[in-house]
């Protein structure tokens, strides 16, 4: 097994991407991440040396988005293995045990999103079939970069002219490895020249919306707005909201689907307005295994996010130091709301969608 | 004039509230009023030397609520008085003029709030008249705490035992100078031994649920527990929420209101949920004169509030520095999605509250 690495990297593979940076040497990688707490003023990278750094880095969602997530975890798969690869000491059958071991704890570092399940299910399987680890976590983000490419494709045209579009969370480059998922709609209809304004949701408690979307939306010179996610609202009863774009954290069979806390109230919301509504996700966020929302694990988070505001560069509590809270990380939209699913497969009905899953999408 | 003030004193007047303290003296008086923007952590009295010292505070949201505004600015204009009854030199109709100026910008401080206006109004009667101002002051001061008293009787019947009630922003002691409005009825069940659980939406951008009704919450003793905006969707969703309570700041006649921004959203999504909305109101807060939500001038603040959180305490900024915002204060919801309003004056549906306006409520 100590060739497989270092054979794989005859030829030295560099892959870049808004919020990771991976590339090998001879006999070892390295492996950098954006921390995206400290984003939008600092851009600090980390250098991932283990794959215990980036279950912590996962947790602390200083790595975050769902397609992102999961090929930053095969990748920190390599970095465990390249470090292997130099211990001649150890038996192989160890070293498989050792990443085995290293990609249960990486799978369980964030519960909802599934993208994370089946990149360490690909990578597994490699591992076993005693295949390349590296190419195939090089196939996993070329695959991500390919998905986002299509995604942007097949959404864009549901963007017209004039149109006002809603977003939630982040979604873009820094979510993925490619150019986003609803993002990429958003990019996609930009760079053919439709005018259009973004809408972000602030997207309490980590303000990913405040934090990065504009981030991204600014780098990208797309018009845009930042509103509080209360406003929502407002603006589709003043007419200035024609579709609403979000990702999505996991799809289940029935269509139903977990996001960003947030996101089912959004999806209400369009409803009530008249405003269709189009989650956007790859194939690697369907999880075919599960039948429906109410199987979908929501991860809860520390009240602390809720007390105040926390990040590594400013901390502040503004409630009651020991007030309750509820902070449930996700909620689940059921498919009844959604107008289209936008896949990398192209743009789906929820009905159309059930068929495609049924015949293995 | 100059006798006016001090003819009222004879006998020394005190009216305190949790968010208001006032004293008469011979000839003078002494107002002081709780900076909200420092709660829950510190609680700092500031003394309000003039009328102009009160519009400071309420453009800063320093003194908050939309019947503590109007009690508030009477009592400023009190303390103007005051200060001219004891200045000899100056004419009566100049004096008048002054007070008359004092209370048009008392007035622009908050232009959504109506309860601002109906007081202003109700001072400029009583100084056209000759009448005493304190007196008028005094007379508003106890209608409002007599007008939260018969809100909650009217509402509380409303809240079953089991009940989880949603409620956004802060309509307590802190908001009007009695137990509340929206909060009244939550206290007044409470007190009756009705098991109620709050769920209080922290309302960004300000934040007024998230330190303020926490903090009334937790003097009150009643259980609670504290949300972002983005969550009240996923219970109702789940059936944790049996209503929605809310206060008002701009009741039309045809029954659509102002509140605080977030609040149209709750409404949208009580009614796809069929949970019953109950706005609640004083008198005071209805506006005859507006037809409807059309007519509601709706405040628009700065930018810095939801780039960030400010506050004098502590100001952070975690979106882009130059991030276009939109940052309306309030919303309107419309008289549809209103189960029953709450007044001081009764239980009504939007209907029976047309109705008894036109009969000149």
């Amino acid at each position: 097994m100590s060739s497989t690495f270092s054979s794989a990297t005859a030829r030295p593979i560099k892959l870049d991407s808004l919020g990771l940076r991976f590339k090998t040497r001879i006999d070892a990688a390295v492996l950098e991440v954006l921390d995206q707490r400290l984003l939008p003023d600092r851009e600090e990278w980390v250098t991932v040396e283990s794959a215990a750094k980036m279950v912590e880095l996962i947790k602390a969602l200083a790595v975050r988005g769902a397609p992102l997530i999961g090929v930053a975890a095969a990748l920190a798969l390599v970095i465990e293995e390249s470090k292997l690869a130099l211990d001649t000491d150890s038996v192989d059958v160890k070293k498989i045990a050792k990443l085995k071991s290293a990609a249960g704890e990486l799978r369980a570092a964030r519960p909802t999103a599934v993208n994370l399940m089946w990149s360490m299910d690909r990578m597994l399987r490699a591992l076993s079939a005693s295949k390349s680890m590296l190419s195939e976590a090089v196939a996993i983000f070329n695959e991500d970069v390919e998905m986002c490419e299509r995604m942007g494709d097949h959404g864009s045209p549901l963007i017209k002219d004039g149109d006002g579009v809603l977003t939630i969370c982040n979604t873009g480059g820094l979510a993925t490895v490619g150019i986003g998922t609803a993002f990429a709609v958003l990019r996609k209809a930009h760079e053919r020249g439709v005018k259009l304004h973004v809408y972000a949701c602030e997207t309490r408690p980590l303000l990913q919306g405040g934090r990065l979307t504009t981030w991204e939306l600014e780098k990208g010179a797309i018009p845009h707005t930042l509103i509080t996610d209360s406003m929502a609202a407002t603006l589709m009863r003043q007419g200035k909201i024609q579709s609403v774009v979000t990702g999505v954290d996991r799809l289940s069979a029935r269509g139903d689907f977990a996001n960003k806390i947030g996101t089912y109230s959004l999806a209400v919301l369009a409803k009530h307005h008249g405003i269709p509504f189009y989650p956007v996700a790859p194939t690697s966020t369907v999880d075919a295994s599960c039948a429906d929302g109410s199987a979908i694990e929501i991860e809860q988070r520390s009240a602390d996010e809720v007390r105040g505001f926390v990040s590594p560069a400013q901390q502040i509590r503004w409630a009651p130091a020991d007030v309750e809270v509820y902070n449930p990380s996700f909620d689940v939209t059921p498919a009844e709301l959604v107008t289209k699913f936008v896949l990398d497969q192209g743009v789906m009905s929820p009905d159309e969608f059930r068929i495609a899953v049924k015949r293995g999408l």
